[in-house]
């Protein structure tokens, strides 16, 4: 178990592989912690040094008390790289957490090799925050059942929620309790907060790395425009959909999540002489 | 103001064009009523004779106390048709009365000409029913707000929802206050669980009418795949999608809705000698 | 049968349906002619005063020698319409002919009440220069069959293509000597090279009239792309896309082709007070 | 360089890169060879052993003289594996080399490790075949002008074929004679022909390998339908789509191409614990 301080604040992070594998960095979601990756560590840990790490207000890190911006994350997250001294990375983040990492390469270009963003988007639209907002709502109530119906259907594709539905309902009773907390609710209420400001469009310009954008085709939180408009705007953006998933991408089908990452991270080559 | 009587209750119906042209039957969303296809009168008394009507537990129509299936508000329809004697009719429906008006069609063939489904499907998904539950849940808070947050944001396509943002917090002032109404919560819950057993799947084939059925591409509730299912198991389906635009598809394109079931109803012509 | 003198050439067009009636005028793809539409007739010409119009170079109306641009039908289509003492139109073209009506509505917007675009876009593009380029080569063989099998499948989608197999092989027999015919094909020649420099995309801002744009998912001529740019920089466009449908949109699915017309150009309204 | 006798033939091959790295088997499209690969090698021979290979009628193997299947293409890389002493590879193909590496792994299942197939279809649909046809009557004028017009512009999407209007002129003028060459229009349009009967719908249901299906979603020749067929009958099918990318996938996204090959070959993990 590995701590890191940032300001006063213990920041729980992980590091699994050998260490002379490429560094891979991977960002969580905003209900997820760095157990979450647990079922992909097999196969990540084969070819990459792999650092993981709850933001705080998640998982095992601290708790904040005052709001805050998406920013700070990025800071320690840097502040992290650089305790690790680790100079270069590649870098992946799904929702939240490709938010995270889409302003971290902007803010940190040279520390990131390439970039990958699952169900991201280069800003928080009025929608998704009034999405956000009625989450925040719902949490206020202490009322798990609420939040649970509130933030988790949504973020499957109908098909897998369907073919999945004794899976869910175990969820359902999993969470239930974690989503009645008031501890965890306040502290997901401060990440939702956090996120509501972010927009970097005017920045996507400047961004030189090669970037790895994903599309789940029944993403109905970050849809397929907010992914075009990145695929648009990124100069080395290479674009993919993957039809009939949902938001969470990475459960609805763990095989090509772990293949995009390898082989997008392991192929160094860029240019081809077609 | 009309009023029927079905069973001991009062149901609220609205007769407006020249009798003599085609009937035209009209089918609310769960959360609307005869008054939200007012901006639509003006185009559609043109050509048609066009009947609306509030399902029980919907605007000016009465009250239910206790739980009910949505064949209730079918067998309402036909004997509204009945006692104003109208043998045949071109139906449309969204949403909530899309489902209505697909299953209306699938038990009184004879009575209908043509049928227009706007963001419809052909079965409450695991994933759409739980969706409803956490309407429910909200609404069971008596918090106007977070009924609001809940329900209304998701109906909307991002970009209609961003242009449109002025009015929206319009509405929100207009809405919270319905929205906190314990007799009107209650009025959704009831239909809101109405909708949980629709499933005709197995039916489809049975249905021998020309059928458009319209995707709105940014429809978070009964996305695309919902009305491929349509498509794909009705004979003579005709299928045709709007980019951008959500759920709530004749707010976002006003236009494109009444032009849609203006031409569709009055081509009379189905054979074509190519 | 109805003889316009345009300069020195007789151009044929015909004007069917009711004189009181909204005027539509109705523009034939590349390889079509006035009979192309009789299938439509019936229906259209219920709600419209109807004028079709052979291009030079086409069906009925006189050949032409030299080369010369698209613009020449543009102005000839004006010359008949003033012959005509016609001032107000509805406008639908179809590829070819949706090209030549967008660029009729930019130069003489005040002729049209509405416009509606099949199966076209706002440039040809190089590679559809260069499709258009092996039409005109494969015609310069003489070779019906060989024309015939460059030109016509590509312009049906895969599934209709397949349904209608015994269909097609008998547009084949048909098809075969016309396409053996060289002054048909010097025709056809000039006319793929009259719409070789036809660009407008810079003019599209100046449109102010309401244009229905219809993609066929499944046209691998003008391909969605090309009404996706449309619909963008049009400013009162209505963007709709058909499932399963290829190029030769209006005879894979005639009933929609006619509802569509027939709803846009009937509904008067433009503002809706939602 | 390596030749293997098949029957009385001589068939070209290459084996390159470390052989203790898993197998690769990389399978040409129609108009390939072995050395279209050449750009892509540097990356492949990373993580892999890489066997190409000439079908018989394609680069440096031997021209056929009479009509054969393509399961004479099958047979071929059978004996080739057995001769080799390979008994597991990971089979990857495009197009026509996609549908030999189907068929092949319907055969020889056990042969194969996993596989990816880039814009392949189930069967070769009668609209196809046609596109076919009239590569072959194009290529029977023996004028190289035509054929490159026929067959080339198609395989492009309009953007990149845009964007890579100089490279095409180049190609143009490098192919246009070995377009021009009888023996060379001969064998493709024995290979044509040989794809005419390919149809392995029956079969699909009896494929037990994860195997990831690529959609381009420009592709004009083997559209998205054809891959939504593969994916709805294939088990173990992981199905992505490329925005903005033709038939010829592999050169309108290297980086993409190589990792997806890369990366859904190394992870050996099946089975995840979400």
């Amino acid at each position: 178990m590995s701590i890191f301080k940032y300001k006063d604040k213990n920041v729980f992070y992980q590091l699994d592989g050998n260490k002379d594998n490429p560094k891979l960095l991977i960002l969580n979601g905003i209900m997820m912690s760095t157990k979450s990756w647990q079922p992909f560590m097999e196969t990540l840990t084969e070819h990459f040094h792999v650092l993981r790490v709850d933001f705080l207000d998640q998982g095992q890190s601290d708790k904040m008390t005052d709001n805050y911006k998406q920013d700070m994350q990025i800071d320690l997250l840097k502040a992290l790289l650089d305790e690790l001294k680790i100079k270069k990375i590649n870098l992946v983040g799904i929702s939240y957490g490709g938010e995270v990492a889409l302003s971290f390469a902007l803010k940190h270009q040279t520390y990131v090799q390439r970039l990958i963003l699952f169900n991201s988007s280069a800003y928080t639209n009025p929608l998704l925050k009034d999405i956000g907002r009625s989450w925040i709502k719902a949490g206020q109530t202490r009322d798990g059942s609420l939040y649970y119906k509130t933030t988790i259907p949504i973020i499957y594709s109908p098909s897998y929620y369907e073919a999945k539905l004794e899976w869910m309902q175990k969820r359902e009773e999993i969470l239930t309790p974690i989503f009645s907390n008031p501890e965890f609710l306040d502290a997901m209420e401060r990440l939702t907060l956090s996120a509501e400001s972010f927009d970097v469009r005017d920045q996507l310009k400047d961004l030189d790395i090669h970037t790895l954008i994903i599309t789940a085709d029944e993403d109905f939180l970050t849809p397929r425009k907010e992914q075009e408009y990145l695929a648009k705007h990124i100069k080395n953006a290479h674009w993919m959909t993957i039809p009939g998933v949902g938001h969470a991408s990475m459960y609805e089908n763990p095989l090509l999540f772990t293949s995009l990452i390898t082989g997008f991270f392991l192929v160094k080559q860029e240019t081809y002489q077609i």
